[in-house]
């Protein structure tokens, strides 16, 4: 974890400053079938870093559109019955044409409805799996889910059940925390960039999620993109801690800094192992 | 009204600076079925005073969390189908286990559906109600409603429905205004904190209630609860005012306010009587 | 698009400032159907501006509502079954009564299911047509839809668009871009005001639908109403980008500046041809 970046890890941080080039100059369409919270936050957040989000999650649109879209996110924070509908047939449309799509789990484990959807639509082969450790604890079938949506395990001790969900699914896994963990199952790699008033906001990694699912449309190298996408948002997250007095701007400067920040801002902060 | 404490009011403010580092110390987790216009800012408002949000809205869901939370809004403020299911067997759950609700009657009145919902759920026993004077007055059957959400009457002229609301469903009761009241039908208490920027914040009022269901899970002592909340919030409210350009920046600030607010702030800055 | 106003210019200018005069005088009530992303965006740029929100979007209230309310907002961004039901019946219901309603038909062309809704919708004649380029594109007939609620046309190809749109439903049509283009099908208003940073915010345009149907509802010349609202709404922005850092805080300072812009404000800046 030291800052004294090894020949892997700048490979990891010239690789993600060249995504992120990639990102801003194609501003992939993402499709989004997320949270009521968090919709707003996300769409800007897409918007920030250079990408274009699209919110087409109601059943018979979303199948349309996730085969034209470049990327798909399927968020489970407030599973109502016809976004249900709606995830299931864009998963489908999605894996069928090739669209990358990620899931995030939100606080499946005690909560019924959202668990049992959560395991039909990893069955349908996600691109990336995203979520706090009890999430991914909680899908492996290895923990019971968090309280709501916080985390109530380090991110390491989800590290097998991360690696099982790979093998299972043929999905890169990341699992965030104070350190974010990104693996394919063989190889693991870890992100130290951050800040805890990324826990503070709602939707910091609800957000992510949809940054993944950009990332993950530029290229067939999705765990270098996962990595990517947790590096550019826990940089631009680092960079807003520096001027916020609380959460409320924090968040404020956290769109700003997603928007300016450079490909030399990524291959000097990133600490990517 | 005035700013010279008698020794009531200095007890007010010191069982709410004990009430704040109480909730600062366990985090309640809250559930949250409310209005699709505030959920970001009601979630963000919980995280900031230092609660956490669970925003558990739909049928199968919502029963079985209730009894987990530590505490419950349920707001009206866009009442679709699965939502109004999900509050009915929540309120339930609730009341059976004993978690803490608070009942928000958003702009109820005229508008039928959430009226006739409302009524259903004040009979199932709200731990608290929280309203704008004109909301008060409709559920207590003596008065027609506001136009949406703004208040048209002066919270002094809601009391009456206030007291009678409380005794007939055993609830505290806190009417919004530029004075809040709270009152348990037979202690009044007024709280002279705030700013009028508060009006001018989409969920100014709906925030609040998710607070006030924040306080309420501390302990038994629910009036007092009750009051706390009002008080923490308008006190950071006029901290917010003070370097707000604008009802942008004071939304903002609000949140970065909730955070930073003191139990020394509260101490010196709560005006209860 | 020269700064020296003519005559006419400074007719539109004037009127602007007048109908904003009035608008904060009175305060209208403007019932928003709108998507669950811009929401909370929609209500506080309407708070901002001086007018009054309420998102009563349920079937059995939606029709209560709109013959009470001062304008309507109907938008097609997230239309689930129930949003569709509230539109249908608050649409007729102002169209019978008389309460101005603006159509913002977002995203249609490629999906299916708004397609068809914003075809019935304007069947209803709605006062006033508001979109994007390729929106209005697709309203016409002419056009395939852009990619999700991006423009991928000018705003002056779809003119031809927004003529016909104009004459066969009598409505004003109101065509976004970076220089927003408003037609009554024989009179075309263009306003230069405005800033990039406005298609950096999720509901930049949004919110501009529920502040035309805010101005549409103080007299009954609509073309000038949404001349107005567009003038009002770029000036504010044009204002808040001289103080953003970035899409994050150009959002919050554009809410302050809607609270802010002044009759001379309006006076000076509006570039109305």
């Amino acid at each position: 974890m030291s800052r004294v970046n090894s020949r892997l890890e700048n490979d990891h941080a010239l690789a993600t400053a060249g995504l992120l080039t990639d990102l801003r100059r194609t501003a992939p369409l993402v499709q989004c079938i997320t949270n009521a919270v968090v919709t707003n936050f996300t769409a800007n957040a897409l918007l920030a870093v250079g990408a274009s989000p699209a919110m087409v999650d109601i059943p018979g649109e979303a199948e349309l559109f996730a085969p034209i879209a470049s990327g798909l996110l399927i968020n489970l924070g407030t599973p109502h019955a016809e976004q249900r509908v709606a995830m299931l047939e864009a998963a489908r449309a999605a894996s069928a044409s090739g669209t990358p799509w990620v899931l995030d789990p939100v606080a499946i484990g005690a909560l019924s409805v959202r668990t049992a959807l959560a395991h039909d639509l990893a069955a349908l082969r996600p691109t990336v799996i995203r979520g706090n450790p009890s999430e991914i604890l909680a899908l492996a079938g290895t923990g019971t889910g968090g309280r709501g949506v916080d985390s109530i395990d380090a991110a390491e001790a989800a590290l097998a059940a991360g690696h099982a969900l790979a093998r299972d699914f043929g999905a890169i896994v990341a699992i965030s925390g104070a350190v974010d963990l990104v693996t394919d199952g063989r190889t693991d790699v870890r992100i130290t960039n951050g800040t805890p008033l990324l826990t503070r906001v709602t939707g910091g990694g609800c957000a992510l999620g949809a940054v993944i699912a950009a990332f993950a449309s530029l290229g067939p190298d999705r765990l270098s993109a996962t990595v990517a996408a947790c590096a550019v948002y826990t940089i631009a997250a680092e960079q807003a801690a520096l001027v916020a007095r609380g959460p409320g701007s924090f968040a404020v400067a956290f769109l700003d800094e997603l928007a300016a920040v450079t490909v030399d801002d990524v291959r000097e902060r990133a600490v990517i192992a």
